[in-house]
């Protein structure tokens, strides 16, 4: 256990080191950052230190403690700065667990004329946490065996090293990818007519799918087709799965499900809601596309980024919206929600079912990618929709406890698990915010999104009675 | 095949002899029902004498044909008196459909000053479907597997037999218990001061869980703690098990793990929900405790019965009863629902499915009522509700657009889906009443009933592709 110690200090280093650029690129909020940098720093060198002795083997209970830890630890550590600079202690961890799960639901008003270092550090957290999931999502869950994620146990690690040699140069590729799209994404915005901090900052938290602008308008701020479509561009492209690019770039094999299958949903619902914008509105065929692509992307990446308010849209879109909230993006990428993976399997499992119920007497597998699913990958995905909608009623139930009105408390609820950002309705839509809501609703909302950036399973299992006892 | 249209043909001459008992009971309807009488009694004679030399041996594929026509000519028959009386086409199908599925929704506003004879047989309607829906659960929806409902077959055709003989007598045990508890229900509602015409059809409506009541304010209208907790039990009756009865009286077992699920959930969200509201308000615990326990229970057992607004109570109430709608009362008995066996087993297999991620080499088996749960009943489980949240999605979607609000629309599917009756929200509340919505969303709303009572994969099994080859 020591080890788990020992990465979450490593951890803390690290966003130390990030806390030391911010201070001192941006003069304003620099004893901010270097009083953070400083106590961030000896806590993690500490806890490093103390425990580096330590053996790096770990136990299956060990993995869950060590992922379920630097999560929640990270988020502390992000929230700092945060709390030093103005925000109160709840808004801090919310806005610090909303960045780092990149979730990007905001607690903070008056962006556009918030200091740099601290608009600068939301970016950060949201980019530290997406590169932090594509990793969790592609050597941790795997590992757990939780919501079916075992499947990728061969591609990520055993092929993956087959493929790239070993796993220390298939996570540098991942970052590689990560970063030179993140680069990329900076400058297309920038060309597009961003100043390069905005474009920077934008770029970060389009990649991680997290979200954060700059401006309380969010992406709206920019009227600029351009860059929304390079926004709905680079958005879905931090939704793909991160092995998938590291496979087509080497070996050219471009297929995959979990791609067409997102790609293939977002088609129908794109121009589903396009059609029905243009005949229900004033707005011509090309702008409802445009619109209605970037919403419907940001929200099924779980970005959260808004480039109108949809809401206003009408009914079918608020309730379009809404169940868009819980499909989310790949496995192995930057998206939270459901996964395409899951509702592939969900989907073909129900096939298989129907199937059966015709013809009882026959046998009838569900593949994914050519291969046939094991049951113990069919439970795991079945177990991730039990829990997601049983998390889902809960929090919905205790956020109407503390007095949220019904639409606020069932899509704040949703949007939370499912780490996408704004929620329908006046108060916390693409149009609203998250401050004025009490503090009990925003640590009901901060839980959510832990537990929804960590798949539930891996939080609840530290719940169970034997848990400890064999840790 | 053509005994599916011997057994319709029988179905139609039984409701034209209810419409002929109708007919003679009110003269002021009598007109309409006579018509109703002769149209449906030679249809249906028709086709019994057509098919009447039709061998009853049935295959599996022709059970669900039997099956989905029986409740779809069952309500377009429901429907002709109503329509004949002064209803619109499609405000009669739909009020037919809500009565023959036990839902409650009503598009009929006036109530009280609504004929009797018209009262009479949309109570008749309930107290058939109920019936009906009794007979389904136990006889036809084992024999089609779907829903994880052949885990009944032992318990309703086999066992059944054995303790009683056969299932002829089985089947009659059932309905006297049936109009046993109805005939008590209807006493006691006449002891407490209900007319013999209301205690009657109140009677039918509460014991069938259909919630049709001959006033607007439903069962607010009768103003009398008493009513309404002998309302609250009988609903309760309703929403378990009738095997269960029939077990219990002939060999003293009254262990059942639904009836126990289903009384400790409903336990704990009316214990929860009256704290709250005895916090919350100026009401008094023990009237709390009464005006909870009616609406919970109304709405668990998917009767929808309201003697209050709830919805007034705060947005806490508001989430609680949306998602309440969607649990429902035990399978063998009249209420929709998810219902309470489904409910077991799902968490039940999340269970061993969270035992398993903890020690991965183990083996965990998902039990119910003492046996272990075969993958076929765990896997038609999990389609139940994989198909239930995907209806759901595409009812909301569609009521959406043609034009719903969100609240409406979301409610609305589930409470058509969970045959309850009342949704949450101003226009199809508790309050509220479905006259005022379109006729689009009154037919999609008929769909959702439809396929709510049919457990929804009966009916889609007919639009597979090899369905109609193999018939």
């Amino acid at each position: 256990m020591s080890f788990v110690a020992f990465v979450n200090g490593i951890v803390l280093m690290f966003l130390a080191g990030l806390m030391g650029v911010d201070a001192v690129l941006f003069p304003e909020t620099r004893p901010v950052f270097t009083t953070a940098f400083v106590l961030t720093g000896i806590v993690g060198a500490m806890l490093a230190v103390a425990a580096s002795a330590a053996s790096p083997a770990l136990n299956r209970l060990h993995t869950f403690v060590l992922t379920t830890s630097i999560w929640l630890v990270a988020a502390l550590a992000g929230a700092l700065p945060l709390y030093l600079w103005s925000l109160p202690p709840v808004d801090a961890l919310f806005e610090a667990m909303s960045g780092i799960t990149t979730t990007g639901s905001t607690v903070m008003t008056g962006l556009d004329s918030t200091p740099r270092g601290i608009l600068l550090w939301r970016a950060l957290l949201q980019a530290v946490g997406g590169v932090g999931f594509i990793v969790t999502g592609i050597a941790l869950l795997p590992i757990l065996k939780v919501g079916g994620m075992q499947l990728f146990r061969t591609e990520s690690s055993d092929k993956g090293e087959k493929e790239l040699g070993n796993a220390t140069q298939f996570a540098f590729a991942t970052l590689v990818v990560y970063i030179g799209l993140m680069g990329l994404c900076g400058l297309i915005y920038a060309e597009g007519g961003m100043s390069i901090f905005d474009a920077t900052t934008h770029a970060m938290t389009t990649l991680s799918t997290g979200g954060y602008s700059n401006y309380d308008a969010s992406f709206g701020h920019f009227d600029s087709a351009f860059l929304q479509w390079t926004g709905t561009v680079f958005m879905l492209l931090g939704a793909l799965p991160f092995a998938w690019y590291i496979r087509a770039i080497n070996r050219n094999i471009f297929r995959s499900e979990q791609v067409l299958g997102l790609l293939k949903g977002l088609a129908v619902a794109i121009l589903g809601l396009s059609l029905w914008l243009t005949l229900n509105s004033e707005t011509e065929f090309l702008d409802a596309l445009r619109l209605v692509a970037f919403n419907v992307v940001s929200v099924v990446t779980t970005t959260g980024f808004a480039s109108a308010d949809y809401t206003e849209w009408g009914p079918f879109a608020v309730t379009s919206f809404f169940l868009l909230t819980a499909v989310g993006g790949c496995t192995g990428s930057t998206a939270g929600g459901a996964k395409t993976m899951r509702w592939i399997i969900l989907y073909r499992s129900l096939r298989s079912q129907i199937r059966s119920v015709h013809s009882p007497s026959g046998i009838f597998s569900t593949k994914y990618e050519g291969q046939t699913v094991g049951d113990d990958v069919a439970s795991g995905v079945i177990a991730f929709f039990t829990l997601y909608f049983a998390t889902f009623a809960v929090l919905a139930m205790a956020l109407g406890l503390v007095g949220l009105d019904f639409l606020s408390a069932v899509s704040g609820a949703l949007t939370a698990l499912a780490n996408v950002g704004p929620g329908v309705g006046d108060t916390i839509g693409p149009a609203g915010n998250f401050a004025t809501i009490g503090d009990d609703a925003k640590l009901i909302f901060v839980a959510g999104m832990y537990l929804g950036r960590l798949e539930m399973m891996t939080v609840f299992i530290l719940f169970t009675r034997t848990f400890w006892r064999e840790v």
